[in-house]
């Protein structure tokens, strides 16, 4: 598999949903694949929260595999023998696009909290200007997950003709107060946490020890990710160190794993980047910008694909149907299927369950091109 | 109704079931109505995580009613006209009874980190102790939720010529892997705080400015104490302040929400004490000691009542049912009986849906008395 690396700069301003502009950005992406011809072969893979461009493959001298590498390769079910693949990371991220940690142009001082919020619709409208750099005027299919699922969605609200076939994985048409708690221990963690000085503290200040309250913001997210049932699957009580069974800090295998993310994480991503992507997702709501939810989905051109986990706490299945149902009550029962898979795992299901998907999307990808 | 407060020392030694022992130790605790002369009006209601022996009424100059206040009192549910009622704070806990911040006997220094890891079992026997202390052989009736079921339980298996009726809201056989991932977010954002200086803080460092570590972990908790469903309800997705929306810091209900609960607490709660209660509740399990579940609940002679919740995710339902199926796969059907309340309200709903519940309990009460 082919796999490119690469970062747009745009000189020209991108006008943001809040009213403030930014002046310049970059976006950096990854392709796989080849681009055919008449370029009708592209699929665009929206990460997550915390995922990047790094969608598929592994990089030379690195044994990380992309994030999405079970879906994505060479006769995988995004098959990038047959597609071209393009994954970008998001505005404000911290992978190579512009974020807070990112120049303002004409200070040259870092943006940090001065940093406009930007919402899911700015990170597509970005995502567009790409694509257009790229001479890419129209997708097969675009596909993500979570927080990639909303930028799908939005993609099919405001850019209609982008897109034929727009699949959404654990998605919702709003985030739901239950999401913006978890939220909200990161939000309060980072912007508390005296080691944050108030966004001041220099870029590499977390490489060693990572900032706590990013990384009990992660440990928040990492339940979130997850349901009771998975949970007790994975874990159930059994201990770390069986005689500590009486010592204060004797631990649970369930601890372990908090343990291993929340700081592991924190050494690796950016706690701006991170409040304000959780800022974007807190703000999604389909139908914010519009008299209704049915007024937005009027605009859809695309046929959505809808694929809810039983299980998922987190984004509802109930609220993926509330996507579906709507689009039935437009009469467009027709532009629109609904899945939801049988899983007690949680929200994580959609980058971990590949087994009960993969040949639906599979399925959903050949059935036109 | 009377309230009455009271402190109680013990002077022979507290053996734990870790095998460490607490030489001396306080139980403080408060009784409402009065206890008739054959001494069988007794009810024992256990307080939950970070409750307290204030169950009901209100103190003189205060405007703050027991936490169960809805349920104790005159004419009410647990009806102090005739019933004996006592509810003591738990040891470990900081609100009169021996804790991490009381001194040790033999150098008078506050125990600290070197408080030795309490269980139920342990909180269960120091009760006894004040009951015997108080004349009190036996209770008509025991009742708790959550942190109170579970002693409710241990009562049962321990003591199990105590009661003759043994009331568990929101309980469950052992805590689960779900619950402990929220602790672990207390325990971990507490020890790692700065200002809890390992456990060597001042004991009123934190009236002001409570601990984040703490208010953080207590965040955690009140999102455990929910679930999707009623946070929608209680909070959709309205905004505090509506021009916020673009703002980094422009806040949704949920989150004023999360922001009072979790500061308020930190300001009133010592971190210590919250690090060995969530540590009792995470040791939990009603079979650790024993062969099996069914082994230990042979010792129960109590006749069970158990009332679960449907939504709540803390404390499954299905957990409960666990309870109840092995009572009767013990031959004991007529000695349990198992309600499941229709509520998504979450874990919480023992201390806000008592409509739901209350007659119930109202008729265990009455039925043999």
């Amino acid at each position: 598999m082919i796999i490119n690396q690469g970062i747009e700069h745009f000189g020209s301003p991108l006008y943001l949903e809040s009213g403030r502009i930014l002046e310049s950005y970059d976006i950096a992406y990854e392709t796989y694949g080849k681009l055919n011809k008449k370029r009708t072969n592209v699929i665009v893979v929206f990460h997550a929260l915390t995922g990047s461009q790094h969608a598929a493959g592994r990089y030379e001298n690195d044994n990380k595999f992309g994030w999405w590498d079970s879906l994505i390769g060479d006769s995988k079910t995004i098959d990038t023998t047959k597609y071209f693949v393009i994954c970008a990371n998001i505005l404000g991220g911290c992978n190579g696009s512009t974020g807070p940690m990112s120049a303002e142009p004409s200070s040259g001082k870092l943006y940090r909290l001065k940093f406009p919020v930007i919402t899911i619709s700015d990170i597509v409208k970005a995502q567009q200007n790409l694509f257009k750099r790229l001479g890419i005027k129209e997708a097969f299919a675009v596909i993500g997950g979570s927080l990639g699922a909303m930028q799908a969605l939005c993609c099919a609200i405001e850019y209609p003709e982008f897109a034929k076939k727009v699949i959404l994985l654990a998605g919702t048409y709003a985030t739901s107060s239950w999401a913006i708690s978890f939220n909200k221990i990161a939000m309060e963690g980072i912007v508390n946490d005296p080691r944050f000085k108030n966004g001041q503290y220099e870029a590499g200040d977390f490489a060693d020890e990572g900032l706590l309250g990013l990384a009990l913001g992660r440990m928040a997210g990492h339940i979130s990710f997850l349901s009771p049932y998975s949970m007790r699957k994975k874990f159930d009580r059994n201990y770390v160190d069986t005689d500590g069974l009486y010592e204060l800090f004797g631990r649970f295998q369930v601890e372990r794993y908090m343990e291993y993310n929340g700081y592991n994480f924190s050494k690796r991503f950016d706690p701006l980047s991170y409040l304000y992507i959780i800022k974007a997702m807190n703000i999604f709501d389909a139908a914010r910008n519009y008299e209704s939810l049915s007024d937005s989905f009027g605009f859809i051109k695309a046929k959505l694909y809808l694929i809810a986990f039983k299980g998922d706490l987190l984004f509802l299945p109930e609220d993926m149907k509330v996507i579906r149902d709507t689009m039935v009550s437009l009469g467009r029962e027709n532009m629109v299927e609904f899945m939801c898979v049988e899983s007690d795992y949680g929200h994580d299901a959609f980058l971990v369950e590949y087994d009960k998907f993969d040949s639906y999307i599979k399925k959903v990808l050949d059935e036109e091109f």
